[in-house]
């Protein structure tokens, strides 16, 4: 498994439909076949600094997922929002050591 | 719910010693009342640089878990394998908005 963790940095006043958009992105990519979460959290001493924690069954489904039109919206809705570029990196899952344990419920 | 993200690095040669005691804390962890994950996932680009997502019902939750033996022995067995402080930073979950969305399965 592959775990993508993207640090995105959002202006103050787009804060809210930044979330309602990532709310919406989630909603359509847990529906993916090859992804099995797909988290935002929100930095508490810096409320504009969001992570992103994305976890797919393969490298190939982290390609099929650039390609779904629910991808391309949220970043075209997204992308005036940002203060700075998303900066991505790439793990391998390690524990838990099952794919079951991956799985959102 | 609090989401603490920790950056590790771990010396080359310790690499499989820190994964087996970090089974070890995984499981003990997940069995604590406000723990509902204790993910670790590996660079790939930087193989002795790990993460810890680990998702927490609350602060109070957090503390308790510092005060647990399994943490300690970890704490303790880990120390000597890391080539820098750990880094940790701590975020509120978003999305998903709800906490049954947070639990292992």
């Amino acid at each position: 498994m592959i775990v993508r963790i993207i640090h995105v940095q959002v202006k103050q006043e787009y804060r809210n439909e930044f979330e309602t958009a990532t709310q919406k992105n989630h909603e359509d990519s847990i529906r993916e076949p090859g992804i099995l979460r797909f988290d935002l959290v929100r930095d508490t001493d810096n409320p504009g600094h969001y992570v992103l924690y994305e976890v797919y069954t393969s490298e190939a489904a982290t390609t099929s997922h650039k390609e779904t039109a629910h991808y391309a919206e949220w970043k075209q809705a997204v992308e005036p929002m940002m203060s700075a570029p998303r900066e991505s990196a790439s793990f391998e899952a390690v524990i838990p050591s099952s794919p079951k344990g991956w799985e959102s419920p």
